[in-house]
């Protein structure tokens, strides 16, 4: 069907989802970079969703109950900004709009989660957003069953591309929403053919529609450019049958570009002022660059009104519950500490001083999980399929399933990517603070995730353990070398390596107490004792801090984390005997002891000391400590890997790799 | 059908497998850890494969024309470690078995490639080896249209487990073998319905079959533990109808273990010395631990050395060739240098002094190729999904794909993952140097593969361009902050960051001259100067040098990398202008600036200096350089990123975050 014939079909819905294409076109253009083909694609589809379909209210972008819809294929931000402008959202302004791309704007390159009201998360790299909206149907699923459907009656729309679905992190999405039978979550294939190397038959036969299929979802489909069409599949795709639903949109990538409609060159670059007045000529819009008529406008605005009514039923029978339930639901989609943190974990603490466990901190983790998850109803749990290894699983959390939707535990599979972008999706929904575990190497494969937690400034939380060659016989695949390097060198990540029971219980206190950074605590297999001998303050709060101290002004400042310490304390030992005052610092969180002031540090590290750090991983991420902030004479050792692992027992790893006392100890000494 | 009925149908496979099963459990519980459960369920399998089908000489494990064989679900090792030494690999001894992961063995928890002859690739990081194996099959389609059928007729078997195919990586990995039709692929899917955390329905319920039908694989299935039953399936395999191969193999997982078969419980632990006497019995196996009867033994041997007639017929037809043929093929298998990498570099070298381009890096690496590839008939390039981004394409190398196997570069689609994964089993095969390209950022993707380069110690080349904040308005999603920390954290990986043309010509010459650690290439996407006024030696060899001398003893050392070496030289001008003697390095690799003598090092950089480095990244992994190897009183700088970028304009991102030559002028001249 021609354009002429599609503008006659439907008139009202042609201009509607004009706006949208001309709108991309235009700041495109304006901004000589950008992605216009995919708002042009899939405009229409946009249109008949917000239209007829998507629960939300504009005035109130942030309505608990609204439908969450998540732009994957997120270099199409111009359809997301477009829409939002559209049916004024108070931030996104037209001005907005023509300052896409630049400096100071909301309106970036991809969505950013926190620039502006609507946009539910980050998206860009490939396949986080429908992998992220598995995370918002579960969320979405546990609060209903706990909260009712009267209070949670929502669903999930996902706009995903090829490239979404190409990227592997999307298998893993579609297999758990499958298998948890995720009946909310619908995602809109924007199914045009092409990616930016030329026809996605260059690299992929995939019959997607099967593919899906195969995991458990069912398939629906309509042209993607006919709002008739659209609508009829949407509406099925509403009424679910238990499965989550994809939506096969087909549609033609630049719609109604002549010259680039249907190829890679509509993708991702301006399409070129000639173009564009040739393209509106061929849409019948006749009005200048960025002008949405106001009758449009209008039209458009009314439909950011839609949900209005449904949102005051909501806000009624939020008002009519019991004051308890009210304030707790209340409090839950807000975030809000409930105020038994502190409580339960300085108790657990004190009474770690008196036990003097001797445990791995993964065995701590689980000790303190078993005294919070019972006071924090919001915490929601998960493992990659190593349950048992994570100790993440505690005996008050039913699992998430399809027949126990109440469920706080779920099995994510081994799908470490997926179940962090989940995760992100559950804390992102509201209602709930997830974590989730695997073995610290495999941070390796959930990175992509890991890094848009960052990002976003969202807290959520990673439990890794075997995090080091004191995992042992396992091997050099399976142990983390780099990784707390390379998880400190991430923006806005808080790494917490606990040395033994208390500091396990106070990260997990920092990390919960975090609302805008992610924490990844590094947790060892084997055990280790209990070394803190005072129970008090929160002393990982401050980043580092005295374990030990010397017996005399210190010469040789030893620093360690988690499993190290221990290390470093029985080196001390070595060294006071030799006459060498020695002091211990702890210092299990880096980035909270840059955020103490100089002074502090200062006193943990005077001048004219010999600093050796002990870490059993690379040297990288430690020199600041050991070379002093602004350099200075003293001398600096490091005892750690400069290598991959190896497989045999860990007390032998730590002897051949040289990681023992006594090594720390000459090391000191050498350096005196 | 029982044990017994087994043992009846087919007593000499029953022996063969027996004894796979019986050096599995014995070894795992000689280690007190490790994995027995799948060997023991595979061993049916795996003796049918290598007895009938696998081709294969024990006696010379290198041989080229062999079948591929790899363990994918690497847990699995002692079935390997067994298969290797009952047919008689030299370097499998007993002593090795019974030293299962201890230091110093050759049988590691995981399969190590370069341990043993016979791993073909290292596993254990779930999905690397299906992944891997596709690599393997691209080389081996690639090297027969180059080298005929005559000297390159092969398959590659794969056995993976239900953790692999829930990795996104195999979705990334099957799509991609299924597009290309590799039907020389066979994967043996170890369908035993448990996982760690317990049956594979607590987290997936993906119909397999379905799934690798729906990517364009072929489907057959066999009884696990029926010998005649595989026979027939892999006998069907081998017939390939072009399409790769999945054989549905239903096992039982720990197979014989009265106590523990079919449950996680066979999984990753050892049996204990009751059950395994337990299941001895069972078997109808009644001697020692480790002990493998002579005849039994023998007619494994016997196996082992089934694949001599056709090595000699291979040997006799590689005779057979014509010298230039015969010297070719040798060369690429053995992966000797030809000799034209150096001058081709030497003359592009001088060819860039005298004219002065400005270009991004990107396309210096592009103008590169233009004169390598050519050269060098054994790059295989390519790009996910990224080509014309990466300028990885150049004119003479047509595409891989099913109509054209003479290809050099393939389109891998949008599966960073799977194309890092691909092109170490590319490197692995033999016979071709892979290079593939995406941005900088999505290293985040590829790092599981990436680091099993590193591991394995095998030369992959990775292009990573747009990288840094100079790529604009794309924005923080895709903008790399920590990636070339990460990057430089991980051990053997060299991390190479050119300044201009010239650099770039000599970043290409060491990661082609390397053969035993892969390369990431950092590329900008904006334009920059020729910098070097000298074109002779590598310099970059040295990992850094003087790339602009200050006009006396030098006050301020100012060291770079990439794009901001021109901006250090710039710096540079308004500290001599100002008086202030200032040199400035350039960093292309600080690997091989580690390498060489702590005299080299101290000749760049003199004490009592101001030293400041910029980088467009994090300041972690500088300090080395800024604070001196052994801390000093120098005053260290660093001008670059502590956040997350943003979407703009690059040079407006670059005066904002404050990287420009002013800014470090500034900065040098607050320190002196």
């Amino acid at each position: 069907m021609d354009l002429q014939a599609r503008r006659n079909a439907d008139p009202q819905h042609w201009n509607l989802a004009t706006s949208i294409r001309v709108l991309a076109m235009d700041a495109v253009q304006a901004a000589n970079s950008g992605h216009p083909g995919m708002p042009m694609g899939m405009a229409d589809v946009a249109t008949v969703l917000f239209r007829n379909h998507l629960k939300f209210d504009a005035s109130a972008p942030n309505w608990f109950d609204r439908d969450r819809f998540i732009l994957s294929a997120g270099h199409g931000s111009m359809l997301l900004y477009a829409l939002l402008y559209l049916t004024g959202y108070e931030q996104m302004t037209l001005e907005q709009i023509k300052n896409f791309r630049q400096w100071g704007s909301i309106t970036a390159g991809h969505p950013e989660y926190g620039h502006a009201e609507g946009i539910e998360t980050t998206t860009g790299p490939l396949g986080q957003g429908i992998a992220t909206s598995v995370g918002f149907a579960i969320a979405e699923e546990a609060m209903r069953a706990e909260f009712g459907e009267a209070l949670c009656d929502h669903r999930t729309w996902v706009i995903a591309g090829d490239g979404c679905l190409m990227e592997g992190i999307s298998q893993e999405a579609i297999a758990l929403a499958g298998a948890q039978k995720l009946g909310r979550l619908i995602v809109l294939w924007d199914n045009n053919d092409i990616t930016i190397d030329g026809a996605v038959s260059l690299s992929d036969r995939t019959d997607q529609r099967a593919r899906f299929e195969a995991s458990g979802w069912r398939v629906l489909s309509c042209d993607g450019h006919d709002a008739a069409d659209i609508d009829r599949a949407l509406s099925a795709a509403k009424d679910s049958d238990g499965r989550p639903t994809l939506v096969d949109c087909k549609t033609v990538i630049g719609y109604g570009s002549e010259k680039k409609q249907g190829t890679s060159g509509a993708h991702g670059s301006p399409l070129g002022d000639e173009e564009i007045a040739a393209t509106r000529r061929h849409y019948g819009w006749d009005h200048a660059e960025f002008i949405i008529p106001d009758d449009i406008l209008s039209d458009w605005r009314e439909i950011g009104r839609r949900g209005a009514e449904a949102r005051q039923g909501w806000n009624d029978r939020v008002d009519g519950l019991e004051a308890d339930k009210r304030d707790e639901f209340a409090r839950r989609i807000s975030g809000e500490s409930n105020g038994k943190l502190g409580p339960a974990i300085a108790a657990l603490k004190e009474q770690a001083l008196a036990g003097q466990h001797k445990v791995a901190t993964r065995k701590a983790s689980e000790m303190v999980l078993e005294v919070i998850n019972p006071a924090l109803p919001e915490m929601f749990g998960g493992s990659a399929d190593l349950t048992g290894s994570n100790n993440t699983k505690t005996a008050d959390l039913g699992i998430f399933d399809v027949q126990n939707r109440a469920g706080r535990y779920i099995h994510y599979g081994i799908r470490e990517h997926g179940m962090a972008a989940a995760m992100n999706g559950i804390f992102l929904h509201g209602g709930f603070r997830p974590y989730g575990g695997t073995f610290l190497t495999f941070t390796d494969y959930a990175r992509g995730a890991m890094r848009l937690s960052a990002l976003m400034g969202i807290a959520t939380i990673y439990v890794m353990t075997h995090d080091s060659i004191g995992l042992g016989e396992d091997g050099p695949t399976h142990q983390p070398i780099e990784h707390l390097a390379l998880c400190r060198a991430t923006p806005n990540t808080m790494v917490l390596r606990p040395c033994d029971l208390i500091e396990t219980a106070e990260a997990w206190e920092i990390a919960l107490d975090s609302e805008d950074a992610p924490s990844v605590m590094a947790l060892s297999r084997q055990n280790l004792p209990l070394l803190r001998e005072e129970a008090g303050e929160n002393l990982s709060a401050k980043g580092a801090y005295v374990m030990r101290e010397a017996s005399a002004a210190p010469k040789v400042i030893l620093m360690a984390t988690g499993s190290e310490v221990e290390i470093a304390v029985n080196a001390r030992e070595i060294l006071e005997a030799a006459g060498i005052p020695t002091r211990v610092l702890s210092v299990p969180c880096m980035e909270l002891l840059r955020e103490q002031d100089a002074a502090y540090r200062e006193t943990l590290l005077p001048a004219d000391t010999v600093r050796v750090a002990v870490e059993a991983g690379v040297r990288q991420g430690w020199d600041w400590l050991l070379m002093g902030e602004r350099g200075s004479d003293t001398r600096a050792g490091f005892v750690g890997m400069d290598g991959f692992g190896a497989s045999a027992p860990a007390p032998k790893l730590y002897e051949e790799f040289g990681i023992t006392p006594d090594a720390v100890a000459e090391t000191a000494k050498a350096l005196l």
